[in-house]
């Protein structure tokens, strides 16, 4: 099933985003900062979160009138150290951007900065809030819910939780900085639909069945068939750890803002938790980034296992991919070039990508 | 290997284990807090970390001088909202009882309070200190490293990185707290102590061998062989997560008080990380802990797997163990018992457990 890749140019594929999304009514700043969430997810190689879903979940999103282009973003202060951000149903690229501009500013006065933000929407690639304190020589955090439950807990076979996942950057000196992004699921969702697309069985330990049987054909998971398990997995292999985490996600993003739990039945919505640490607050920055750059040495020259090649903490294969790309140019599947070129023509967008 | 076990008052615990710490030089009120610590651990049935190494590992530490009965303990507050702390090689757990009052104090004023840890020493169960925050409506959070590495990451087989635990607690109303408090490996090393007791084989998934081999045997588990598994255990069912998740402890620790991560072989130290968020500066307190009741009770009324009675988020069970356990005493290992009257007797403490 090989699919036809057409390198393209990172600062065009932004253009062309950007464009689109002031087609629709979004402003252009937030059209620009949208734009370069979805091409760094492609440059990074985090594919699932790139833009690939900017026709389908937002263009769509905002003309069938699910997300509001244009929202009334409120920042209320709380602390010196606190502020709470209501995002009037608006993308949730936008409104994160500037809830983690927000604790940035606060964790430059204060040490340390959080924001909560209630009825947003999805946020996209997680990595991208927390890596903006990175140039602030802050250390980067940025939790959200995912509304829709699709994990099972411990004990059950229903779905309760999501897949709630946690963001976490800190910067480095000449190294790759470290940036984890991670589900609190075994696997997000979308590897799911990646096996369906690839007509591919899913690993054993992914999912179990409304009987608590795992499941291998990933189109078995569904609503009312079991789901996702937690990080661990089994019981004896700390099921509970992920599940505990999935939970205290819910707890820092729809819990603390108000909303609820993925688990109710109503008043849910998506919500978010920034933060940033300053590094200068704890010790000289200098210090920390050169402690990072040996860090990430002393790992990569570990013994390896035959066929290993590098060994990174979190961020260091996603930044090699990242070089390359910028160097030659980010290779989409073609259908995904042409699904933006014939949006942008319906838009009235003048802009080719090739 | 069933073993007389013998219900002790949790109050007469307290009061044996910080006589016996004041015996050795530890003041009165540091005494009380560390004995409140390990009988805690034991009341919550976190029996690995409770009054059993009490003796083993801090009568021992401070009589052979690894670890200062009266330490200088400096605390720098660096901004609003953080603070940091050299415990002077002190016992970590009156060192991080301090850290978590000053976190405590910051988040009382700026929303949210952050201190670093250096110089400290094993802070025991790391749960105790998030729930230090419960009273004052704040949700807790603890980190500590691991200096000695135990656990090998992916691509590798030689140890590089801590068991790294993370703690977190928020408060409910009417129900238990949500404690969450998990290493970052699948299982902490007292579970292969314990299996080695025990003449026990441990789960394949838990550590590997030089060769990259499952251990079945946990008397196979050496520095030189192998090590334990991060969370997730295998790159299909997340173990770069886990191991994300280590070394993301070790730079919120190590690298941010300015010690080491413990794949250096120098400078190398135990290290802490604690935090509180002020629940008022977000939302008002009462939706948050009744919002944590309603979740709580959602989550039992569930349908359960055959055998399951309960579904907990993660505290739940410790907290009804905690609750019979105070009412029915600490059932306690009998050679545990006699240890402590030893050791009693030796130190000039006259007092009777039983």
């Amino acid at each position: 099933m090989a699919e036809e890749r057409i390198r393209v140019d990172a600062q065009k594929l932004r253009k062309l985003a950007a464009l689109e999304l002031q087609a629709v009514g979004v402003p252009e700043q937030d059209s620009e900062v949208m734009a370069d969430v979805l091409v760094t997810a492609d440059l990074r190689g985090v594919e699932t979160h790139g833009i690939v879903s900017l026709v389908a979940f937002y263009i769509n999103g905002i003309q069938e009138g699910r997300i509001n282009p244009k929202p009334e973003i409120k920042i209320t202060e709380t602390g010196a150290a606190t502020a709470t951000i209501d995002g009037g149903h608006g993308l949730g690229y936008a409104v994160t951007y500037r809830a983690m501009n927000k604790a940035i500013e606060l964790a430059g006065k204060a040490g340390a900065g959080f924001v909560t933000v209630k009825n947003s929407t999805h946020y996209g690639p997680g990595f991208y809030y927390p890596m903006m304190a990175l140039e602030h020589d802050m250390i980067g955090i940025a939790l959200t819910n995912s509304p829709v439950p699709e994990v099972v807990p411990p004990g059950s076979t229903k779905i309760a939780v999501g897949t709630n996942p946690l963001s976490v950057a800190a910067p480095s000196n000449k190294q790759y900085p470290f940036v984890l992004d991670m589900a609190t699921a075994v696997v997000a969702a979308g590897k799911f639909r990646k096996a369906i697309l690839e007509e591919k069985p899913i690993p054993e330990g992914w999912a179990i069945d409304k009987n608590g049987k795992p499941i291998t054909d990933p189109n078995q998971r569904k609503p009312d068939n079991g789901g996702i398990l937690p990080l661990g997995g089994k019981p004896e292999l700390g099921v509970f750890k992920g599940f505990g985490l999935g939970v205290m996600i819910d707890i820092f993003t729809a819990i603390l803002t108000g909303s609820a739990p993925a688990i109710f039945q109503k008043e849910k919505g998506t919500c978010h938790f920034v933060g940033a640490f300053n590094i200068g607050n704890f010790i000289p920055v200098d210090t920390f980034k050169n402690r990072m750059d040996e860090m990430i040495e002393a790992y990569n020259v570990l013994p390896k296992l035959p066929g290993v090649k590098d060994i990174y903490i979190a961020g260091g294969y996603e930044a090699k991919v990242q070089a390359e790309r910028e160097a030659n140019g980010i290779p989409l599947l073609k259908k995904v070039i042409d699904t933006l070129q014939e949006t942008a023509e319906k838009l009235g967008v003048e802009y080719s990508l090739v």
